[in-house]
């Protein structure tokens, strides 16, 4: 059922640039925590690295779409790819 | 308009630990990406890291009504604090 | 523990008319649905309506803090009331 | 570009019945304030509503992705719908 390549292969610099920052992001949240910083400026910045790991995610969903699922419709193969597909999307909404 | 304390002072260690658990949760992701992981089970890790991000917010948000709000509206100034709160909320609903 | 007179007391008219509006958008997607309109315009318009049930839900936590919470705290009993409200933002931002 | 059919048709029944069931949910909320039902009541019902929404979003997401998007995939004209249905992904996840 795999793909040998995932659908994010040709963006996986992208990807990963991203999944740094978000990184970095975290990080900073402990240096904010640390240093005393007011409540509500580290929930502003929690909500921040929530926008940055869905930007991710659609990332990562847009190309798999595009990659993974199209392949395996042009295969003849999409019914257990769309499935899969509206999980994920189920999760990523409901988490 | 800050107090010296912020509301998380007494879970300080509790946001922290956390805080570096999900930093390993995103190194994780990144981990995944290297190994060519399938995108689906990328997709779900970053769910995963989305929840544990938004437990945060909420200890985060239990704190601050706990003693920052609570603080205010005993001094009888709650008022600009509620306001706020709600707005942290809306970031963290919507974002 | 419930006080007689809820939160949102004063924006009454205020809730019931974003409400009402709600209601008219549920029907509006019923219609929609009805004259076969293309999948993403009536996902679109689902997005829409949650946004604006998110937004009654916004204000009326606003309400409820500014008023039961407030009160309960000033009568020193404000302990329950702050983890019920976690957990109402709780299942909203999981929702 | 757009199919003459939505995705949808052959569950239009059940989207329809989901569909009316919300709008009864939203005028039972109705009913709630109108009885000056405690406010953490009425956000916890806000939420099911929210629910039933998503709910009614990712069976029509997997239609689409099922008919339409797996039809211009074949035509071997997927590229603007997969763009199309992450944009919809998209707004769902950010409302």
């Amino acid at each position: 059922m795999m793909a040998s390549m995932p659908g994010y292969t040709n963006d996986k610099e992208a990807v990963q640039a991203r999944l740094r920052r978000i990184e970095g992001q975290v990080r900073g949240l402990q240096r904010m925590v640390e240093e005393d910083r007011y409540c509500i400026d580290v929930l502003t910045q929690v909500s921040a690295v929530k926008s940055a790991l869905e930007s991710v995610a659609l990332l990562l969903l847009n190309e798999h779409v595009d990659h993974c699922v199209t392949d395996a419709i042009r295969a003849g193969d999409g019914t257990e790819k769309v499935q899969e597909l509206t999980q994920a999307v189920e999760r990523l909404v409901r988490s």
